[in-house]
């Protein structure tokens, strides 16, 4: 292994310096073929990169001593928090995929008036693993698991308890442009609808509890306008 | 036909208040089922929406009286060139779709040391008609055609000659935040490497002639970083 691979081991066991990994141990093991002496990032999903060497390999066991401990530098300083209406076809797959690439911190899949699909458990365990696989390829130290969709009506009691400090709702009747619209709160939830928008009564309500804002006059796909919205959410608050 | 279709008809015959679309005959007479009386947006490619009434459908030709002209408000303000390094697979397709959406005018691929693929005439013609798709799906009034793939050294020949008052160059090693690297100017292109990015010396060529910008520390796949700064340029230029 010629370069540095990233590794999540949330709940392996560790002492300060040796970690011990069982669950990864087919991938390091048997996939990379991993030898006494290589290098690897070990995450604990609590923001921290551990450098870790590799110092044996057992049957069932990696076991690595943890070289240093540096703060990831990928992680946006702003925590994103993606509600989406349930798509159909291989776009959840895409959404989920690019939202993790692009920094969320939760994904939260809802149905409302509109929606033709769901997330049931099954399938949001499978894009929890593409979301995994997204944050080991793009280098994060936080896991994002996808959740099993809610109702429309849990979406507006979840926004209306202040969990977050800003609500964007991408409305595509207008609204503000979203570059202005984004506030310096550290902790902002986006609403983006599925690909059949939402009904006049559910617009309404989230107009009510959230900032409506346009993403121009293109009537764009619905995982284009979560590109959209999180790529510039991202570029304003999160780079530097 | 419930609502406004929107049709391409550049070379089609007309007079000054009649159109007659031979070329959309099929999808208009077939695919539609449209009826005399039916009104349609046809595009003449010039940046202009006609609202048109179907006044006479014979065996290959729908004629349509315009009702009235309209300077159409889907186009974005900033005339953007996508220059990307060819991708694998699915993504060229994504990448295209995607950036007709996101207001680009003009799409560009090309090769360079470490692209792997490549888009032949074939190719380019199959990418036009997704593009064509794009631009009427999200209700712009231009097609963008994708043309056939150039070599690096012809691009860096392109952009040196000045046809864009500025370049963006996304490079993986770091540069400006995008954000405040974005210009006032009317014409923009954008460089975006393929999986593989760009060897060494590529990347300083195109520094010298390019301004570079960073999408953050985050590894962004190709086509996520295409996405990225095509949206976050057109939400800073685009939005009013």
């Amino acid at each position: 292994m010629s370069e540095y691979r990233r590794f999540f081991a949330p709940l392996c066991e560790k002492t300060a310096q040796t970690v011990y990994l069982k669950e990864e141990y087919n991938h390091l093991a048997k996939v990379l073929r991993a030898k006494v002496g290589d290098e690897v990032i070990v995450c604990f999903n609590d923001g921290n990169d551990n450098f870790c060497r590799i110092t044996s390999i057992s049957a069932d066991t990696v076991t690595a001593e943890i070289l240093s401990t540096y703060p990831n530098k990928c992680e946006s300083p702003v925590d994103i928090t993606l509600y989406f209406g349930c798509l159909k076809g291989g776009n959840t797959d895409l959404v989920v995929q690019k939202a993790v690439e692009l920094g969320v911190k939760a994904i939260q899949p809802f149905t409302s008036s509109f929606t033709v699909s769901s997330c049931d458990k099954k399938k949001a365990e499978r894009l929890t693993k593409i979301s995994h696989e997204a944050s080991k390829q793009c280098g994060r130290a936080y896991l994002v698991d996808v959740k099993e969709d809610i109702p429309f009506s849990k979406l507006t009691e979840i926004i209306s308890s202040h969990i977050h400090e800003q609500i964007i709702f991408c409305d595509e009747r207008g609204g503000a442009p979203l570059v202005s619209a984004i506030s310096t709160a550290k902790n902002i939830g986006v609403i983006i609808g599925s690909e059949g928008g939402f009904s006049i009564e559910e617009e309404n309500q989230l107009c009510k509890i959230a900032t409506g804002v346009t993403l121009g006059n293109r009537i764009l796909r619905a995982e284009t306008a979560t590109f959209f919205a999180l790529s510039v959410i991202e570029a304003v608050r999160g780079l530097k």
